[in-house]
């Protein structure tokens, strides 16, 4: 293998799709948030989230009731991000023994918690047991209501980059829990995300919504997959991001900016979106207009500048 | 929670279904070897299966191929277990660093052999970082062909229990890898195993098969699931078995015998049936008749004498 021994996630991600085969059912395979698949006249997306101890969470931050909850709202996330509604779930654990039965009873509660707020219901899975670390992975099935889903490409050079939501506050409750900030909202947003709110689902339906993902590795990062999507660049601007009470405390304890939360932060489980600039203002919920894509360079520049990838990678050193 | 603190398996997984929703898509939720769901016109099978170093895997026994092959093999045999097609298949993988990406890359070409042999294409996943110890879950959806599958309750008194292929050669296999038997083919089955051959499918069409499941935790204990899921009981008869001479090596090497190696093996991957007895003779593959279900008792006898409940279970000490 001429592959690097330690390539990004992306790299290897890539790497191995030549290995898989195709099938006519299959509309849309690995590389997106969900896979998209025809079963009969209905369409399925279809995606599975590992939610890993000491990578994903840690317990002394979170419940087991928290851990499931977030498991469960990032794996239903990726539904969403494609404008789907999750029907079925299966959860797959493998415990270590430090974990007692009432402990991975809260973590079942929490998962049962985010999937019947989500609409969808629980229906089988697995368990065994870890050698060590807690390993949780939540696979959601959803159905493309009316036919209707969105793929990370489709993004047109004059879009609007829009996100639903209050995006950075999950990074600013991480950083406060980091470094000891007194910032309970904020760490109560990244210990127990809430599902993206309002009526989502409709958005699919507007043809003025060109691309569609959900903010998990970090804002900047997941609007350079739109752009790479489209083969465009994205223009990021500092100064359209809405003031917010909640992430700026932290960022007076940190001497940290707004926009490098906001920018850098995922696991917001909020909508990232390429849009027609002049139906911004009638998407059926609120957004934030947050940059603009272009054909004139690619990737991601914020405020004229050119930026590297950014976000968390979890397989890059 | 009354629960005590190190459940079995079983006893924790019934634990948590009170958590658990219902839909009138979901024609069978927790509690059998997959979910069984109702989209559209079709009826789908979904099943999900952590396979975990150290628990389901050692490196110093298995390839980085093989150990993608197996983890395959036993998710996919899930679908076959209902008498379903295996069609989409996603992997989750938790990696730790000491993995190279080259044999990462040999996982999932391990992966995609057993995934393209049961006609099956791989649609998605998800690769992130474990601190210790790889993980690897397969989610498979299947098409229940026509509308038809088995699940585990069905069995009737007088049913005779079958099973296809040769259960007991992984078990074997097990023993001599870890007691240091000259069993090359015993070991090769264990660490590479097949997936059932022959026309399985068309076993779903035949009425007279009135339950199935699949040789996974231990013959006598998936025999006992059969059983319990139709509140009787089952006689296993050790003169039944066909000789094996992939097995008898193994048995003289450690004085063991064919019927403690066949009743206690799992990880065949071979079906397990409740057959109506006049019609075992006219089933379209192969099948030996190793027992009776009865009312008479519940629970399983083996030549008369009652046993517990025998194979692996990962929650139990």
């Amino acid at each position: 293998m001429s592959t690097p021994d330690t390539p990004g996630e992306f790299d290897f991600i890539r790497s191995i799709h030549s290995y898989f085969g195709s099938s006519p059912d299959v509309i849309q395979g690995v590389g997106d948030d969900c896979a998209v698949i025809r079963v009969g006249d209905r369409i399925q997306l279809v995606s599975t989230d590992a939610f890993i101890e000491k990578v994903h969470f840690r317990r002394d931050w979170s419940t087991p009731e928290d851990i499931g909850w977030k498991a469960a709202v990032a794996a239903l996330s990726d539904i969403h991000a494609m404008g789907g509604r999750p029907q079925f779930v299966l959860t797959s654990l493998a415990a270590p023994k430090s974990w007692s039965a009432g402990e991975l009873q809260e973590l079942y509660r929490g998962i049962q918690g985010a999937v019947s707020t989500s609409g969808a219901v629980v229906i089988g899975g697995d368990t065994t047991r870890s050698p060590k670390g807690l390993m949780l992975d939540v696979t959601v099935i959803g159905e493309a209501v009316g036919g209707h889903y969105r793929l990370r490409k489709g993004a047109q050079a004059g879009d609007a980059l829009v996100v639903t939501g209050h995006p950075g506050r999950s990074r600013a409750g991480l950083l406060a829990l980091e470094h000891g900030v007194d910032a309970p909202e904020a760490m109560a947003i990244h210990i127990r995300p809430q599902s993206i709110q309002g009526a989502f689902w409709e958005l699919v339906q507007y043809k003025a919504v060109h691309a569609m993902m959900d903010v998990s590795d970090g804002l900047a990062q997941d609007a350079r997959h739109l752009a790479n999507a489209a083969g465009l660049g994205v223009e990021l601007l500092s100064d359209h991001i809405a003031a917010d009470s909640v992430i700026e405390p932290v960022c007076a304890a940190l001497d940290t900016s707004l926009s490098d939360i906001v920018f850098t932060g995922g696991e917001d489980y909020e909508l990232l979106m390429a849009v027609a600039p002049e139906q911004v203002e009638s998407l059926p919920i609120p957004v934030q207009k947050l940059g603009t894509f272009t054909d004139s360079f690619e990737g991601v520049h914020i405020d004229g500048e050119s930026v590297d990838a950014q976000g968390f990678d979890h397989f890059r050193d």
